[in-house]
């Protein structure tokens, strides 16, 4: 079994960087805090005796070498950055779980044939730089580095230049590296594992995403001079489209969710009547057809408010994936290990998107996920239990060792 | 009758002082480029031999003696802040008209029996530091100056620490200054007059207004793994009661209107629910009764919204003034001057707010109003016709030359 006492130590001690405003974290994705936060994993990964390489989308890969020369490595890994306000295990709990099982084969001199590396995956939130899971979906082949490196926050700032900045642009380029497989230790983000009373979630799948920018165009007026039937109100086309992306999602239950999360209006002042707005449209479900439905009908109902209202409309996908279905030897693995270690466990669907997505198209992959105290995730009061930490990362460590071949 | 080529040459150089990015301007109030215009100002009226005093507000008041020593001044002028994608106009010609108008009356070496002053009020637009009007409120003893001074913007920036940091907190208390009368002139903001073809607006009367500043508490939670009954969503909340501000509005026709302009969601993430909300609804009408009823309305929609999606709701009173009579006597001058001059004329409505509305309370006070073109503005595309300026203007010095007395 895992030290958990270590294990909580170093989740509290990168909590530490990038605090939040109540209790959380904002370490957003290639800020100075996500350099900080990087530092502090690299020095972790080099005193625990592994070898750090980077590629050109700053993921970071901490190696343990196997016995076989030959072997590809076997990956275990999640991501660091967190929402603005964001919890202190969303991404932490896999990476430092994964680092912490390389701490107790130390400590234990256990050896494996194949190669063992810990990784660290660029921007997997999407808050800064839309889309979610960016550097995993390069790495799998899904974006081009271009289009990653041209992505840009909310200021203009681009992906590539603030990658830059914060100097982990590394030498080894994306992608090039093969794997043996992949696991993902995560929170659930969700409140089926609690509910259920479980210790361990097996997840079989996770649901597909789309991500839709809406801009609507109407034209800054005066609120108080401009008669009701003259305006051309980008507000209220982004109040109803929202109510309809919630409508949508209700229509479609179970199995479906729908949101608003991002939302702008301009100029953004009181007496203006808007004359731009642009947000985001979240929607997901594990049922391809689902999706494919929710999307049609989220364009439609978008161009029909607009029309209504005398607004333009314009539409950009700006994240997509399809639900995915993890590896069936991988989900046996992890399912056998909970089992042998004597946790209780469930089959679960991931609701959240997750780096294990992408790589799932490029490497058998699978994911483990920890129960977290009332489902509550991106949410500076996002809480687990360090038991929960334990028996997740008990999992992976058993996982990996038959994976990797004691 | 004015000089309408030098009128027009002074309000293109305004123009050219906080340029914004269409064509329009961004001279927002205590911002660098307020200042500078302060300045342009006061240097023009240096130039045409008017003396200037400032108060604890930053209103500029630049006197013209009369022969008579014991004569309470006669006031004109308005604004030269700007929205932050606002008109060269709005506000500004009912400035610089003013000072057209003393200009024209040292060329011609008419002099009055009451002073005249001409006035620029701080913060008019109500963008940056709500509520509108603000320094003309205070000055009619509507606020306190304590209220007015920490009155913050989006960045927490307080009234008070920025008028100190452009240099324009005056020696004279604010409020002390006794008024003969006050005349403004102000572009419509509206499409009437230009669909009538009316040179000239008479305004008898102004409508009144609410701003109720709504805060929805729900909880961040992520978009994704949240199933849709768990979710407490501050930004459905707001799309809701965006929705039902419009629709009340619409129930009140004609002679009301609505919608929200100023809108905000934490933490503005794709992927998180949001927490909280921020918004302003401004509602309006030139009926008394209706504007209770509607404001009842839009609390009661507010709160039954919230009660609904199980969201905290705070609604915070930050502006307000009642419909406005404008003084009968000087309305029946204003109506004279532009029948005397030849011009087409109508009587009106405002549907915005002006400094006017305030000092009514403390002096005889009337408006005079120029068309726009389309109706437009608070829009950096707002426009007028050198013609348009010109009769305005004229209408203004008449009726000046009469009430001040020749
Ligand atoms: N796990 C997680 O929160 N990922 C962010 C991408 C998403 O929105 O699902
Ligand atoms: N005239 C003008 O735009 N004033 C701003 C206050 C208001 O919103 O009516």
């Amino acid at each position: 079994r895992i030290n958990s006492e270590r294990l909580w130590d170093s989740l509290m001690q990168m909590a530490q960087v990038g605090p939040g405003i109540a209790g959380g974290n904002n370490r957003q994705t290639l800020t100075d805090a996500d350099n900080e936060g990087r530092h502090l994993f690299a020095d972790w990964c080099k005193a625990a005796g592994m070898t750090m390489g980077v590629d050109t989308m700053g993921n970071m890969f901490a190696t343990r070498p196997g016995t076989d020369p030959g072997a590809l490595p076997v990956y275990m890994g999640s991501h660091l950055d967190t929402q603005p306000t964001g919890g202190k295990y969303d991404g932490v709990l896999g990476v430092l779980g994964a680092l912490e099982v390389v701490r107790t084969m130390n400590d234990l001199g256990i050896e494996t044939r194949h190669p063992i590396v810990v990784t660290n995956w660029t921007n997997e939130e999407g808050t800064r730089f839309a889309p979610a899971m960016l550097a995993s979906g390069v790495f799998a082949g899904m974006h081009t580095q271009d289009y990653a490196y041209s992505r840009t926050d909310a200021e203009g700032k681009a992906f590539g230049d603030e990658l830059a900045r914060i100097g982990w642009v590394g030498d080894e380029p994306v992608g090039t590296r093969k794997m043996h497989a992949m696991l993902e230790l995560h929170i659930e983000q969700g409140p089926i594992l609690e509910a259920e009373g479980k210790q361990v979630g097996v997840v079989t799948h996770g649901q597909g995403l789309w991500w839709l920018e809406i801009t609507l165009t109407g034209r800054d007026a005066h609120t108080g001079s401009t008669p009701m039937a003259m305006r051309v109100n980008a507000g209220l086309g982004m109040a109803r489209i929202t109510e309809r992306v919630h409508q949508i999602a209700m229509s479609h239950q179970p199995d479906a969710v729908g949101a608003v999360g991002h939302c702008n209006v301009y100029p953004n002042s009181r007496n203006v009547i808007p004359g731009k707005a642009v947000f985001t449209v979240d929607i997901r479900s594990p049922d391809q057809a689902k999706l494919d439905a929710m999307k049609a009908e989220v364009m439609r109902a978008a161009h029909a408010v607009a029309r209504d209202l005398g607004l333009g409309c314009e539409i950009e996908d700006v994240g997509h994936f399809d639900p995915v279905t993890f590896d069936e030897g991988l989900v046996k693995t992890v399912r056998q290990a909970a089992e042998k270690l004597g946790y209780s466990h469930m089959d679960i669907v991931s609701g959240a998107g997750h780096d294990a997505c992408w790589i799932n198209r490029v490497a058998p992959t699978v994911m483990i996920m920890c129960p977290c105290v009332n489902g509550l995730s991106h949410n500076e009061a996002e809480e687990i239990s360090s038991e929960w930490a334990a028996a997740g990362t008990d999992v992976l460590l058993h996982a990996v060792l038959e994976v990797a071949e004691v």
